[in-house]
């Protein structure tokens, strides 16, 4: 199939690398010449262009932009496209996405491949990144199924699950299971900072893999974090709430030294934590 | 040295393993019989009993039990010792167990290796757990300099890295980077659960290495979670309180959309996040 790549970066880059892998013909964009030629070099793409005409005979455009520039961008290839080519992008929030998207392109399906590295770019581009993770697409009641379909052949080309949802229960989903950890553990890390100098430097000393993997996503991409936020804003403010009463609940557990209640609380999470690990 | 090390789980079984491939004579001490037996086989000990006399010609005693039960096996071991002997032990926390242990045995000093994994028992103990690891000891102003020496020589034979400091100094400290991000942790998966049954379906669907790490260390050992908070409930409050009000203020610049604010935020904790990982 012929599939157009708009945005070369980590995502967009192990796409192309991919699905070249599985026979399709790739068509890689990019405003910057010199992301094309590394594209090309890198094996993530067979042809190369800055100008969405290249575009005109793709079956399938996938957009991997940042979420903010992924309605423009849409909108400004519109005029180059055939009329039967679907489009999808790789965003992590989707209702605000296909709300304006479905709009300018009848033929659009949202699309969010779950899996990433902490690195960005084209240079952190690689083979195999969406083995074994789940790929979301939330059509519409008006998406045509053949376009649905074409979409999970696409991910199972990569080796990852297909998984059809309701834009907003993607949304509501993420929120739990990624953008509401990432604000729990920046809050850990920023609380600690409170902290006075030498006991700070003492807990800098003794921290080990349990702060290392609560303070991880808290510590990535602070622009990723700020489009989460803005994205997801009702959902991820919906979970905010609900894990900030849940927090109040432990904390009084502790005042009232409730041992037996606190211990009957983390056996139940030790019991459900497995069904979150695939 | 003559080394006994009185519970065979696996920090005193891991800590047996090491200590005897670095040539110390080592007294594996156990209530149950088929656990001597293990430790012998598995080269943890050179001799096992489940009698404290056992003990009698040892240089330094490693208690490896449960925090609750350090005390009075201090108790019970008393005895049948050497009045030179060192003794230490291995609790998450350190000044109630310096308070009373150093009442009850002006020879002991607390310690803490901080290392572990999610198994337990003498079936986890494995050689090399606490290679880089931190090792701390709080001796108090009583403390024979010498016997610090000698626990300090016994870190470094396990290829840990000794550092001494205040048992208060300690507790805050691990407070921070140890029982207040189990609560966080614990506080993420209790929330998750409110969802109602099909959105929870989908964030488990949807469940990647973010959630994974974020939710470890609250999906861990029921029992030891609820010994931190019952032992260094003060201090674990005093974070916790901390850790709320960061937590607002997180909440409070997404609900205020000052997304500068927090572009700002979440780029400090990338850049203090790695003076945390040794």
């Amino acid at each position: 199939m012929k599939i157009g790549i708009v945005g070369l970066g980590l995502i967009g880059g192990s796409l192309g690398i991919d699905l070249r892998s599985q026979g399709h013909h790739v068509i890689g964009i990019s405003r910057q010449e010199s992301t094309c030629k590394l594209a090309i070099a890198k094996g993530i793409a067979d042809r190369v262009d800055t100008n969405f005409i290249a575009l005109s005979d793709a079956e399938i455009i996938i957009v991997c932009t940042p979420i903010n520039a992924i309605a423009p961008t849409i909108k400004q290839m519109i005029p180059h496209l055939n009329p039967s080519t679907i489009i999808t992008d790789v965003g992590s929030v989707k209702c605000p996405i296909v709300k304006t998207c479905s709009q300018l392109w009848a033929n659009f399906i949202g699309g969010h491949p779950m899996a990433g590295t902490a690195a960005s770019g084209i240079d952190a581009a690689l083979p195999n990144l969406f083995v074994d993770a789940a790929y979301v697409f939330t059509p519409t009641v008006e998406s045509k199924p053949e376009s649905v379909a074409k979409l999970k052949a696409i991910a199972l080309d990569l080796n990852a699950m297909p998984h059809v949802c309701d834009a907003r229960v993607h949304d509501r989903a993420v929120s739990w299971i990624s953008h509401l950890p990432v604000m729990v553990s920046a809050s850990l890390i920023k609380a600690c900072l409170q902290e006075e100098p030498d006991t700070l430097k003492s807990a800098q000393i003794l921290a080990s893999s349990g702060f290392r993997d609560t303070s991880r996503v808290g510590g990535g991409n602070p622009e990723l974090g700020v489009m989460m936020a803005k994205y997801n804003r009702e959902e991820l403010l919906r979970s905010l709430y609900i894990y900030r009463d849940n927090l109040n609940e432990v904390i009084n557990i502790i005042e009232q030294e409730n041992w037996d209640c606190l211990e009957q609380a983390l056996r139940i999470n030790g019991e459900v934590r497995p069904r979150f690990l695939n």
